[in-house]
């Protein structure tokens, strides 16, 4: 049949340039890429519809690699369907190509950074759930391996597309039977995958991955399925497929052609036509993302004498600023009630989204809602998001404006014990190039950072308290991503307490403890972690007699807010002194474990105490 | 029936005292401990073999308790064991009690610390695993809620499980319907979970889970199976059961009972037998967990001129480790070919585990072995830990014995890109209290080092490097965990450069560069990042002109080595400049990124000679 020469001289063209970009990088994965080649080739020839143009267009198609050591498969596609010419495909995985070594934001087409295995489906998942719940048309396509259908978060990610009914969803698995090392736990055993797709609920279509007719009627069933069910064409395939030497054999696995190889396998491919082109679909609607720098005013109102959980307010301003900016979306993992994300299902459940006890799949659901212009919240214990921690790298990897709260931190959350206390998330969110770490200590300052946090791009991480405080400021006070308050000052103050969130309590409570023995001190509210106010701690230290900050915080010892102000200072010679938890907490009142872990107020007078008793 | 008697009457005990204990403590979750009081009551009365005198006797069966939240109920079970008095068991959830609001090795009958859903199937999968290798009769018992079923990591071990034929090992399934903040996902479709489990090759039992019959032959099946396969004992119960206000009752997760309605409750249980108490059988060997406190000798030899990548000496000298002691086991995602952990699979294939591309089971399984006295390593990309943050968080809640090898640290990796860096890996291990954080740069320290860390009791974290490097010492040197190497000094140095791994040799061409321009410094070699040489790094600060000290590292700016050198330099007043990854990285050559991140030997003898001319 011609339309079948068709596919077979696509995926011979996307063959040859896998095989001599990786042979001129000398490393990458050709053979991952040939056993794929077949199945994209009938995918992109027939089935794609998408604006070469525009790749952020909404109404694209998607094509998400989650098996991203398949990049030089990835960037021959986009070449051969005329986004560049194919001789640029030599840069591959060269300093400054935007054809790195598995698929980055520079390459314009891909949907998200992959390389770490099992994220793309729920990527794709995210890309999915945002067309089916805005009425697009489009379908999104998510290449597998065998190999990475180990990892748990495929599974999580396939009860969510069942349970959101994404239809419109397609999973294509690349069984090719052998992985980095050893053949996979399944082989070739394909009834192994259509077993336990089917019992997570897809319409599971099982192939020969070299037979274009199958693989024709696969996804033209696939891209016309409505029945609710999401797809998974569970694709039998050979490693290095069209290349004798290199056809299902162990010890290829991310190795490159040597040039003589290289001919040799060109020469077995025979005639490619170098010139022939994708001619893909486009389109017929257009919908850029939208601008997502916008102002929040949200009004809110706190009681004076009051006391309220930053959690609440979060929960609460949230669900304001979700109202009145549709292109708001909150994921949560069961724990609404908890995070008072509870508030946005109440008002808006059509951006609520429900990703159940599976936070991997939550934050790449995120991740592909980001790449459609819009704006995730994630939020759930802030210790819970250790669970999807390379998640959340790879968010930071893809350049993905996603918003992260986390509740519960620290040992402040009392009698539930150390396994439900964020005590190293600073740590996790503050070490990733750029991301914003906040962590206001009253409602005021929740309810303004909120807003900031949907105002800023990128990844923020925002801190949320289990227990009521009291009201630290008032309507009017201006707070900002890198500020700080100074809370108590002198003219005579000995040195100054840094301190952040529930701590900042502490230190007030300590500061009016020392005043009756008057000793002085100044008082800062650290609220933006990262980054800190540098210009603030400069200013307070040496505004003091002593030339040095104490820092303290419901967290960790190392990769804390010390740390980050230790940085701030680390050119002044300020000396720095670190109260923070020091070892695994336990169950027991917030006063008890805050004592417990030598960062009650009790502990900072003390400390203060011994600071100026050793320097008077 | 009068065995069903004995079983009513133990299960209304254990809710009693769920009922009180939760009461007492003012918070908890009776109603969860309710749903599996049946199930649980006729495990202990009649199939479990412990000897509660000898809670780590590797002959006792094992109860794995994965929804943590229930542990009221475990705490009741060994109460009612005889373990304790009942009456102890009101000092639930406050400071000081064995009895946390989840279970932790305070509790010593806990196989592991829980809380963090879906990890205990992959800490019994451990337990099972050593003892189906070892020989041992041993049956584990996990009991997970329906809500942690969403976590992927149920279905990396469930895998796991099959692969590896765990016979032994019985998951019971308590599907209640209801979750923390609404039903699950599935509710009471019990076939959902059925499927699943079949789909993943266990021998899948559905049941009441308040039917003593049917709880009594699912047991006797599961325990008599021979066939190769796991056991899934698909349950359904009733959250809260037993107590008719709180049955099948949304919004009653994580509840305690007021006094008021503990009474009610109380008189609706009736007359309870508060004298009875589970006989329970007790094993008939013995086996301790073997004293680990071992001193290893590993005769390793590098021939000088040659270099080495450390990846592949943690390979070898761990493989001759293994060989040499029976209690390590080596854990690989499907790496062993980058990891080097293949020399192990070669030597001694019965204590190699391979997980494949499941990170998170990979961790919580090695939790599980560290329990029956084993030292697991398990060893991946460094990257890919991050995959696994919250298993490894919970195994230093767990107290395990687990050693991390990464290999791939760093933008050194070269061509493959960020998503296979690790570059946070330090944030993530430094933050645990006590866990230690150690990266050799050649071969002699690396060799060491592996055995450093097989003797040492904690988590112990080792970063290898994917490129080769020379030898910097000899055989006779001596490396150890706090320790750190003066490579270069003289006694008119300017200033100390302090680095790690890679960076170690672009300090020392930097230093060897500044020299040709009459400019000393010192090169510090810190292997060990956690704890840290702070005696050398003082000494060495004040043996210099400048009292500055710079460090270098491949590693994102926040969380690394330098955060740990500032906080050893603290209190003296040293200024600290930090070189380190400022943003994400790229494909190129190691020597490009290593320049592009500013960390190479060009950038560390510009900031030496700018910090002199300042001074100067």
């Amino acid at each position: 049949m011609k339309e079948f020469a068709a596919f077979k001289n696509k995926a011979d063209l996307l063959r040859k340039w896998s095989l001599i970009s990786t042979t001129e990088a000398t490393s990458g994965h050709p053979t991952s890429c040939l056993s794929a080649a077949d199945l994209t080739a009938v995918l992109f020839e027939k089935y794609f519809t998408y604006d070469i143009a525009d790749p952020l267009n909404n109404y694209n198609d998607r094509f998400v690699l989650s098996k991203g050591h398949a990049a030089p498969l990835l960037y021959a596609f986009f070449g051969v369907a005329g986004a560049y010419p194919l001789d640029e495909l030599k840069t591959l995985r060269k300093f400054g190509s935007r054809f790195q070594g598995h698929p980055v934001p520079k390459f314009a087409y891909a949907e998200a950074a992959t390389g770490s295995l099992g994220q793309g489906l729920s990527v794709g998942a995210g890309l999915a759930l945002a067309a089916k719940r805005e009425g697009l048309s489009s379908k999104t396509f998510v290449l597998t391996g065998d190999g990475e259908l180990a990892e748990g978060q495929i599974w999580e990610a396939a009860n969510f597309a069942t349970h959101e009914k994404l239809d419109n969803l397609v999973a294509i698995l690349d069984i090719n039977r052998l992985a980095q090392s050893q053949p996979t736990m399944f082989g070739h055993q394909i009834e192994e995958y259509v077993n336990r797709f089917k019992a997570f609920g897809f319409e599971v279509i099982a192939i020969d991955g070299h037979n274009y007719e199958e693989i024709d009627r696969a996804f033209e069933k696939a891209v016309n399925n409505k029945n609710g069910k999401p797809t998974a064409i569970v694709a039998k395939t050979i490693k290095g497929k069209g290349i004798s030497f290199l056809e299902d054999k162990d010890g290829w696995h991310g190795k490159a052609l040597k040039k003589d190889e290289l001919q040799k396998a060109l020469a077995e491919l025979g005639d490619v036509d170098d010139q022939a082109r994708f001619a893909l679909k486009k389109p017929s609607g257009k919908l850029m993302p939208a601008n997502t720098d916008v102002k929040y005013r949200v009004a809110t109102s706190f009681e004076n004498g009051k006391e309220y959980a930053t959690r609440e307010v979060f929960g609460e301003v949230l669900a304001s600023l979700v109202e009145q900016n549709k292109n708001l979306y909150v994921l949560d993992g069961d724990v609404m009630n908890s995070t008072f994300t509870e508030d946005v299902k109440k008002k808006t459940p059509d951006r609520f989204i429900e990703c159940y006890i599976a936070e991997q799949n939550m934050v790449s659901v995120a991740v592909g809602l980001s790449r459609l212009g819009r704006v995730p919240f994630a939020a759930t214990f802030g210790a819970f998001f250790t669970r999807a921690a390379d998640q959340i790298r790879m968010a930071r990897v893809s350049e993905a404006n996603v918003k992260f709260a986390g509740s519960h931190v620290g040992v402040s959350i009392g009698e539930d014990g150390p396994s439900q206390m964020a005590l190293e998330d600073i740590a996790m969110f503050g070490a990733l190039p750029g991301a914003v770490v906040l962590q206001p200590a009253d409602a005021w300052c929740t309810a303004s950072l909120v807003q900031e946090m949907a105002a800023h791009t990128g990844i923020v991480y925002m801190r949320t308290l289990r227990p009521k405080t009291a009201l630290l400021y008032s309507k009017d006070e201006h707070f900002e991503i890198g500020g700080s308050k100074l809370l108590r000052h002198s003219d005579h103050d000995e040195l100054t307490v840094a301190a952040t969130g529930i701590t900042v309590f502490e230190a007030l409570k300590a500061a009016d403890e020392l005043e009756k023995e008057n000793i002085h001190i100044r008082v800062l509210d650290c609220y933006s972690i990262h980054p800190i106010d540098a210009a603030a701690l400069n200013e307070s230290v040496h505004a003091t007699k002593q030339n040095l900050l104490v820092t303290v915080e419901d967290h960790f010892e190392h990769g804390g807010m010390g740390d980050f102000a230790a940085a701030a200072l680390s050119d002044t010679g300020a000396h720095i002194i670190k109260m923070a938890v020091p070892d695994i907490s336990q169950s027991g009142t917030k006063d008890e474990l805050l004592h417990d872990a030598g960062i009650d107020a009790e502990h900072i007078a003390q400390k203060v105490r011994e600071l100026c008793a050793v320097t008077a």
